[in-house]
């Protein structure tokens, strides 16, 4: 049997990564970047047995049914040159280590800043996409951080081989391999058991489902930052204009329909309701949309001279605006205005993105302060909750939660800080 | 029984709260300010409700055999004026909510900012100090958040009359006197039934003892912010100036013992410890401080001649390296260098606050970036390890933690951020 596998002794990952974050704290900038460099020229290099590794993940993966979708996540044939681009793009960012704000001298001559330093070790839990491991990996090391990865079981044979790769690349640059290391097993309780290594790591980055975040959320002994599940809304006030309110509305939903920054439910005022809705049915069902209204938004679209579209549109179920589509499909419903939008939105979001389309500016600050979500937009797409379109470089993340870091985790998001104060005798009276 | 209590519903408060935190997240600055110096007025205006509560307090705590120190911190004698004018500095801190930064206009035209918003609704855990309630409530209602408290078991009737003063108060303003709740019960029950309330609570902060942040980070669903627990080193380095590292040590030690930012160990060069250990007894020692000697400090004072405090000097035990005194009480060890005086840091501090001595530009350096605590101090004393010292004004507590807050938590770590991206009908491409 190839999956066979021997026990994994995670007390013993953990010290060892410990270890090798205190080592790369004291790495200078110049050596991370080579070694990102490092890393990427590896990743070329060893292309044909990356993909060899790859290939069987695949083939396991077709034997068991994955669907196409998730196969082309998996597979890195012809992905590596980007990926490695992205790992250079990384050694291109300014290093967060070290940066001092908040810089003052105080009346009694003690200056006092903080300094941003690593956070130390970071384990990562995944979904079955391998470009996350090296993403992950880069933005770790460039932030000197020590990382414990536990990717999708469907890519363990290819992100071992990534790992084998990115660790050679660290030791020929002379830093600690160890500060990234792999859980090479399929077994879902080493997760549970790292959710509980409070002594060596200091924080865990769930990506995946609600199940996901669950078990995190109930048995973590460790600071846990989720993210990446989002239920957006778009609220087209009366005032919208509306021929920018249609795009916004396809790209949300049409451009990339199973990212979590991507639209689920239209919110139309009434007073543009009769108007608005069938364009937006007939803009989006030649795209393959369909659509779920509640009863007020189904009426008007009952009464609306549709061509041929009818047939996309159905009742919404109790639970449809509840849902995280990740498809072509789109809720539509009938706000009285502003205030039943902003409540709507509180009690369905996921506090991801959620976006106002609006030539009301009263409006638009009200929808921008009360509406608590990561990102919020006025007349611009969902989509852009994102580290790389907020000009952040890249993301390991996007968080919904509100401690540390919200939206895109990014490599400021990776650091923490502390206090330096610098004194010349000072005690205190 | 004066004591009888009924049943407390949890989420009910949670519910009230979380409603109660949306509307003060809609409060202006002035709102918040005229309430917070109604607070200030009310609780001098109520004093003798307020101290005839406190007394019953007192007296159980004197009929079952409380130390005089705690007794002290549980009293609210004579101390309303000054508790009221921490409540009028709070009222004249800047507002950190709605503060707008990292603002920038990306490539597109895109307009990017991040802006300030409340946490929620926090949740507060703490010791018998009924001055901690106050403070706690102001501070999060100058930072728009709602907040659930549950104080000491031994002043549950003066928090009961203060919170009772503390809602008046935000009621008269117009505000909701739900953002300030107490869980009125001496039942640890409720703190685990809060410690899961994810629903309806951000944010946990617990200030006690390390037993009470096990049970938090064993039981919390909700993200939680440890702090208030330190073992505080000082390192005297070669090229320290002796004459002004005593009075630091002193200060460290003597000037409030009982503190989590108090000095607990000293770790001297070796190549200055014969002429240092003996002046560090000497100077102490009759200031009432008693010392724990690892065996190369011992042997050194030992053998100098110390005038009639030579009883003040015991062998270091095991643990005493690991102990957070509280107390007149100070470690003493021997290093060989840097290297070994920071080993000893990473190994035994709870990274709190922990200062080196020096001359050396080089050695501080290394220090104050290799030192993994919430603050690192040069020359200077670690009881500077506090927000009203740092130029922040007030804190909840100080985060030995290293997500959101580290160090003092004040208003600005009471909130989070949102991103804010206005566009003009822009979509991703």
């Amino acid at each position: 049997m190839i999956n066979e596998q021997t026990a994994i002794n995670l007390t013993h990952m953990g010290t060892l990564a410990k270890a090798a974050a205190r080592e790369l704290a004291r790495a200078t900038t110049e050596q991370k970047n080579r070694a990102l460099l490092a890393i990427a020229d590896a990743l070329l290099a060893n292309e044909d047995a990356i993909l060899a590794e790859n290939a069987l993940d695949l083939e396991d993966g077709r034997a068991n049914g994955l669907s196409p979708a998730l196969l082309d996540r998996m597979s890195l044939q012809k992905r590596l040159p980007s990926i490695a681009a992205d790992v250079r793009s990384v050694a291109a960012l300014p290093d967060p280590v070290g940066h001092e704000f908040d810089v003052r001298t105080l009346d009694n001559g003690l200056r006092v800043s903080r300094r941003r330093t690593p956070i130390g070790v970071i384990g990562v839990i995944y979904e079955a996409r391998p470009n996350v491991t090296v993403d992950v990996a880069a933005l770790t090391l460039k932030s000197s951080n020590a990382v414990i990865l536990r990717g999708g079981k469907e890519i363990r044979r290819s992100n071992v081989a990534l790992l084998h790769v990115l660790r050679n690349a660290m030791n020929s640059e002379g830093l600690p391999a160890d500060a990234m290391q792999y859980i090479d097993s399929t077994d879902r309780q080493y997760i549970t058991e790292l959710l509980r290594l409070h002594e060596y790591v200091d924080l865990i980055i769930p990506r995946g489902g609600a199940a996901l975040h669950k078990l995190c959320r109930e048995n973590s002994t460790i600071p846990v930052i989720t993210g990446g599940i989002g239920i957006c809304h778009a609220f087209v006030d009366e005032s919208a204009d509306l021929d920018k309110a249609l795009p916004i509305i396809d790209n949300g939903r049409t451009q990339r329909p199973s990212v979590c920054n991507s639209l689920d439910t239209v919110l139309v005022h009434q007073n543009v309701a009769a108007q608005f809705l069938p364009r937006i049915v007939e803009h989006l069902a030649p795209k393959g949309v369909t659509f779920r209204a509640e009863p007020r938004a189904k009426a008007l679209l009952d009464s609306a001279a549709l061509n041929g579209v009818r047939e996309t549109i159905q009742d919404a179920g109790p639970e449809d605006f509840d849902t995280e589509w990740m498809a072509l499909i789109l809720g539509l419903k009938v706000v009285d205005n502003l205030d039943e939008a902003i409540d709507h939105i509180q009690q369905h979001s996921m506090n991801h993105s959620d976006s106002i389309l609006t030539r009301d500016t009263a409006n638009a600050e009200r929808f921008l302060n009360e509406v608590d979500s990561s990102a919020v937009m006025l007349n611009a797409s969902t989509r852009f909750n994102d580290g790389g379109q907020l000009g952040l470089g890249a993301e390991v993340a996007v968080s919904t939660q509100k401690l540390h870091a919200r939206g895109p985790m990014a490599l400021e998001e990776l650091t923490t800080y502390k206090w330096v104060v610098i004194g010349d005798g000072h005690v205190r009276t």
